[in-house]
């Protein structure tokens, strides 16, 4: 099958797009981000969206302006809206007292977000693909997860979107080659002092030592969890009452209870317990009542109660 | 907690063994095995069970005889009945012509099912720990499985009990060293042609810098796969009927449909299908048959029929 099919079907099965869709890429100038720039603008009529194209320098290298000059130029070639902005990456690290991987991405990510508003795009298209997708499986393993958790990247995750998610290290050497498409190669990608690089340049050529399709059969895998995190929003849905800012859990004492129990925690942006203390509370008498990660959990009956605590320094 | 309590509150926590159980322990002389003998000859009362010793001697090293003998001087001081068996390993593999490990791994399981009978043992104990948990996760993420099958070595399957599955590296090293267990050192494990040996001396070591707890955290994961396979089950056990060797599956176009198909092709010992030829046969139209992997599998309006395939060379 063409590349460019499999990302069409890809797109179509997850429903990434409407048409009127507004679909903003986010482009490095790297391999990934103009495959997918170059597969997007062959598709985008058959998916009736619009597409821009955003890039992001980080002045973290000195060839960053000749690749923003580099992106530029390329996205122009192909008549497609360019956005650029330029920020001191290292500098808000060091304010924030935060890594310079993490500064890079949330930088960059309110940036995508900022042209979102302001440009009227409804979706961001980012170029992870499966080896990428392999890493976060493989990273989260070794961090700690659960089922819901391990496929990590999703194809669809609100308004960010991963159109060649399903492509792996095979298919996107091939259609640069086919395709003539250029690109610039980032150095720091190699430096396996963080701990990605570390996971795609010491631990990955072993899985494919292995088997030389891990990608293939990690993706596979991946697509299962993502089948099963639908699964469970949709149990959810059937035993997950919110009001006023409770959520309501109706217990059925089944292992679906500890999935949701931990999905409740996700969604109101805290910390899910460890398995032994979703177990604990799950495990509370009648009237019991505990706090954890700064919800407030309480048993009432075969339902658990669940809020965030309130400050108890705030007054009333 | 000291470990031998782990490992007690680990039996317990999965109904591991009940009293009046005759255990028999596969015992190589290894460090994992003797720590396996050496805690369960302490657990053996409290759990009012008894315990013997199986050791298979592969004939493959040099020392394999005298680890024999090793072995069986370590068991007798226990006052713990031992039995042996000496194999030609690499002549079996040869004949069959399988692989060594293979070979080696069929014929120890024969052995201690041939003392299970014949001596009237009525489960066996394997040394596994949690890092051949890790091996056996990290291997099937590679080449390949769904969420039933990465959770891999299971604390009960069947007969076949691990009741140490919950120690890490430090819990054995530990051990050892405070309860002064002597062991042999096997040398075959340190060579890399095999796979499990290249997860263990190369991809771990890059887990345990990443993550010094990584074993636990693997654990953990596997926990709960394990828990989602007991949720299958019971599913399968609501919405499977079985009629004259005829697999009955009524559907609920859900997930679950997806999972319980693959697990009735594991039940009649036949390869599951992939995820994309699981999804054909869930969608056939009612009067729909197709064959795949020595199975028949016929639509039913909302039921399928799955049954073996029956050689058509054979008669009625």
């Amino acid at each position: 099958m063409k590349i460019e099919f499999k990302v069409l079907k890809f797109i179509r099965k997850y429903n990434m797009y409407s048409p009127g869709d507004r679909v903003l890429l986010g482009v490095s100038g790297g391999r990934d981000s103009m495959v997918m720039l170059d597969i997007m603008d062959k598709l985008k009529d058959i998916l009736k969206i619009e597409i821009g194209v955003a890039h992001f320098n980080h002045s973290l290298r000195k060839e960053a302006d000749s690749e923003e000059d580099f992106v530029k130029s390329e996205v122009l070639k192909r008549k497609i809206t360019f956005y650029s902005k330029k920020e001191d990456v290292k500098n808000y690290a060091k304010t924030h007292k935060i890594g310079i991987e993490e500064a890079a991405r949330t930088l960059r990510y309110n940036y995508f977000r900022e042209i979102l508003k302001k440009e009227k795009y409804n979706k961001i298209a980012i170029a992870h693909y499966s080896r990428d997708l392999s890493e976060t499986v493989v990273y989260r393993l070794i961090k700690g997860t659960g089922i819901y958790g391990i496929g990590g990247l999703l194809p669809i995750n609100e308004n960010v979107t991963r159109p060649i998610l399903i492509l792996n290290f095979e298919n996107l050497e091939k259609y640069v080659t086919i395709n003539n498409v250029n690109y610039v190669i980032d150095q720091s990608n190699f430096d396996t002092k963080y701990t990605r690089n570390k996971i795609r340049h010491k631990i990955l050529p072993y899985f494919k030592e292995i088997n030389e399709e891990y990608e293939n059969a990690i993706f596979r895998f991946a697509e299962i969890t993502w089948e099963y995190r639908n699964f469970v929003e949709n149990i959810f849905n059937s035993r997950v009452e919110i009001k006023e800012n409770i959520y309501i859990l109706s217990l059925e004492n089944d292992f679906i209870d500890n999935e949701i129990l931990r999905l409740i925690f996700l969604k109101l942006n805290k910390l899910p317990p460890s398995k032994e203390e979703t177990e604990k509370l799950l495990k509370m008498k009648s009237k019991g009542k505990r706090k954890i990660n700064g919800l407030i959990i309480i048993k009432n009956k075969d339902k658990l109660e669940i809020s965030k605590e309130v400050n108890s320094l705030g007054g009333k």
